[in-house]
């Protein structure tokens, strides 16, 4: 059984990550890579780790380049996503990495990313609530954000089991794949090594919606996220620290206790033993989320804190687990937990 | 005016930044350089960025070797500064670049060092409260730890003011050098390079009680401090976010305002224009700190960032303003707001 | 089909990166995890990146332990595996991550690594010479060195083919895994992060004599080597700039020819296009070794550059590669060509 | 006595360093800060680090703004210093960082740079051959490059005392800050950290002609100079090793007593102690050059390596080194030995 995919957007760095899971998944055949500025080029010079693709050239970004494929995966940037999908049969799977069709909630959307909402798609976190069964033969999904990823994991046992109030504060160090391959002044090496920055903060970073969202549907109450992310000098992976104040007394054994039992059947959220600690590159490349909680009388919060690689668990590894989910093949097909280290 | 000044735990990161930063001040002569184990090495083989002591030899820590100076810098490791400083007259200045003394609070002590108290020392951050007033010609002064530093100076303005619950949390990230010179797999570069991990989470961290006890100054209220660091990869600096529950209606620009009012006299708190962010870089070897302070009105708190090389204001930079305060002369002698960037 | 295979020295880099390899090799069953004065531990707190084995315990290395597996790495400090070997019987793969059986000339070994010589085995860099005959079904390998690996393959063609004279001056920056995971102060995160620094400086470096080594394969002349080993900030990778004077007219064409005849059939080595030039991060993970090579003219040399994951091709994927050899499957079961980038 | 400057291209990495180093240098008062496309901006917004002039305003880059100054220091791309210079009145200090005025020979310009020779100015490297005599009261003078001034100083006592034949070989290993501010995308931190990449391979990187040049001072014998740039995962600092063929027999402690006495009478070139070898940070933001030199009996070479800060000593502190002997000050004036570590 081999299905034929399609990359839109293969120069990118949520396409090349797809591309890189995809060259180890037994049951696909790699067909088109499009792209937009660079169509035309050899992909080797594009994307030179990825060797066996080396000789193969990209193709402009089009409803006829994609086409014909039992999979499409998407990484455009914002709002071009909506016209390609259109474009396409309906029993054809899309998988958008991009965050057109994340968002439910309409205002939230154009105030967020100040333009109209496209609306919404099934969400790719299975982890979440029932998305897991939402995301089987779907043919239309969204990639979470990558932040939205690990922030939502981190703390979804505890809003949902109700011992914290869903008051959250999420600081999230973040490496600089995130922000994509466009070059800007600000994202030189010369300006990220040795460096950490805030940036979006004050809740203006459009992936604030997204956990808000995602945390309603594990909580009847009003949740509110202050979200901060840092960009801290590496090319991967996420660290969130995230915390919520306590509604009665829990210890710190009680909460590990309630994250182990959450995520007791999930084959990609590994619950560190207590006392330990997750860090990114114990997940870089895998799709793998770490997670850890503890309990802070003193301050009376529960603290949190997950570990996600945001190109792998956080897009790539995630689109890479819906596909599967939609064409109902092994949901951890091509994935991996081992990471890359050191 | 020559001062003559000894620095015992020369060989280690706070020791090197104290005679890094004395090397280029006019009004000091640098005698004695002690060490523990290494004593007895050319100091070049030590701290080799060091060019003119590079022929120097390192001495033993002993109250011998350290007698004689106007000024004894203190790099020991906790629970060593007692005794050296009990031998040295009480004329001759000792700044305690280590924990020893920072803590007013017997029991808090106890409870993070396990260990007796050995009492407290004026506290080395001027910008605080009547801190500066105490400094002035003291003859003990407590530097006060890293995180600390930036964690008051963030929040400090909207404590006193009342604008906000003094129920802070903090996630602080931190370059490694914080962690000192002693060898730990843990540090090593092929570790840390490419990670970012927390450690300490859950209210343990030593640094926890010096926040409160910082704020609880600035307020009557009881103050809670939620405090999560993180390593990430870089050598040097720390990038707070801090944030706390506004406790009325406040704006963006009255938070803005605020900050600049409170920091408007300090020569080396830097409140950033509206809009941008602190970043590490910019105070990398500088004694600067930059804060910058905004509103999440969703999520109803007040959020401040602030940025300081965890070794120059944040140790080395904090003990060279301690001694100017201490021997009367310009606070800013021999230092700098200027940073190495990039 | 299925072979038990056991790894000495677990929880170093070497037998960490077996490790991650053999998890996805579809032939293994992975048997006993030893290691030295960690034995006892939880394998998860040693190893956190390799999920799947977190909760083994470590076992001590002894005959005893590693008993009864088809294959057994090694991966322990130089001198150690001559006894553990000798104890295991003939029949059992024992391929050695160190250097104690890498050198057929014992005068060279007693030279540089100041003791007795303990034999030489069949050496495991199948693109050698004809080496991959003397690998297949053998009982012993020795992995070669990580540095001799990409400079040997980056000048081979062009010593083989006599276009240059055997007077080879490699300069190779390696990133900090190579140096192993004891903690080291010169080795710290914060001493290597903004930091390149040479060392084993004017021909002291063990990995020389392997290098002429295996250049004296391919050439009548006397070979002499000038290597200088740079560390530089990254956790994996090595770049070797290889070059040696031309013995008479080459341009660059011929030169890449050359280069391309030659691999044409490795799996392994990728000559890049003209005009693209190997980077450490598109090999990362990956057994793969990209190299090119041209003619500077006015300088009268052929100046070659390749690169090499040193954990992965460097060692643990050459580990692997030869383990397929001697067990006669396919020689790149369980490997692959695509690094992880960015 | 104060003189007044001005810096055009003050955004840039060159100017920036400049104006870092003027801050601190007693005897100039900072005037006109000029730019290009960025003109009419805050100061503090391009160059945070440099707190003191954060509330200035770039100037656009002319005649104009740049007159009526005792020194003006072009930081711009090149081919753009003839006309602005040609436009200041001849008593003006003028001192470009830019490469357009560094070749004297107008056939290696145009192979190079692919342009029309503008001429040259006085060579900025005090410790070359007479070049400090040149410089004193000169009011044109061509910083040297980065490369070029780690490379020359390397070799050079080895080259002028006849010990080995002028083939040199480089392969020098730098932070990304050389390639200046300007955004490309293999640049970006993403794809700079976790990475070494060679680039300018084989005789064609610009600094070539430049070494060749410089060592032509120094012997009558034809020069070769083989030259590749690696580019390493670090923000500022470059690492050159450097060899040559022995002319004849030579020990290590001959070939340290040659370096040493070679610079004894420079302040700014520091020889290491035999067996200890130069580190980029140690001249991190100094002056200061680290060499060391020995040999390699086996292969016939000498070799040695040189630390630099290409900001520094590499760019803005030879710049401000040439002004201070241009202005007839003492020659290290507002520089400094010592470096920023860790």
């Amino acid at each position: 059984m081999s299905f034929s995919v399609a990359v839109a957007g293969a120069s990118g760095y949520a396409g090349g990550e797809v591309l890189r899971l995809l060259l180890s998944h037994p049951d696909v055949e790699i067909g088109a890579l499009t792209g937009g500025s660079n169509a035309g080029e050899r992909f080797g010079s594009l994307q030179p780790h990825l060797v066996p693709l080396a000789d193969r050239v990209l193709e402009p970004t089009t409803a006829e380049t994609l086409a014909g494929h039992d999979v499409v995966f998407l990484g455009l940037p914002h709002g071009q996503s909506a016209e390609i999908a259109n474009a396409l049969p309906d029993d054809v799977v899309v998988i958008d990495c991009g965050a057109d069709f994340r968002l439910t909630d309409a205002a939230a959307w154009e105030k967020f990313y100040g333009s109209a909402h496209a609306g919404s798609w099934p969400y790719g976190l299975p982890e979440l609530a029932d998305q897991r069964e939402r995301l089987a033969r779907a043919t239309r999904i969204a990639v979470p954000g990558c932040y939205p990823t690990v922030s939502t994991l981190s703390i979804a046992p505890a809003v949902a089991a109700g011992v914290v109030t869903p008051d959250v504060v999420v600081v999230a160090a973040s490496g600089t794949s995130g922000a994509g391959k466009a070059a800007k002044p600000h994202l030189l090496g010369s300006e990220i090594m040795g460096n950490a920055s805030a940036y979006g903060v004050g809740g203006t970073h459009r992936h604030t919606p997204e956990v808000v969202q995602n945390l309603s549907l594990l909580s009847s109450e009003q949740v509110r996220v202050s979200f901060t992310p840092v960009l801290v000098p590496m090319p991967r992976g996420i660290l969130a620290t995230v915390s919520a104040p306590l509604t009665g007394a829990l210890t710190a054994d009680e909460a590990h206790d309630l994250y182990a039992k959450a995520y007791a059947d999930e084959p990609f959220v590994h619950v560190l033993p207590p006392g330990t600690w997750p860090q990114t590159k114990s997940v870089t490349g895998s799709n793998a989320v770490h997670v850890q909680a503890t309990v802070d009388e003193a301050a009376g919060r529960l603290v949190a804190v997950g570990a996600v690689d945001n190109l792998a668990k956080g897009t790539g590894g995630a689109a890479v687990q819906c596909m599967n989910l939609a064409l109902g093949i092994d949901e951890g097909t091509g994935l991996t937990t081992v990471g890359l280290a050191p």
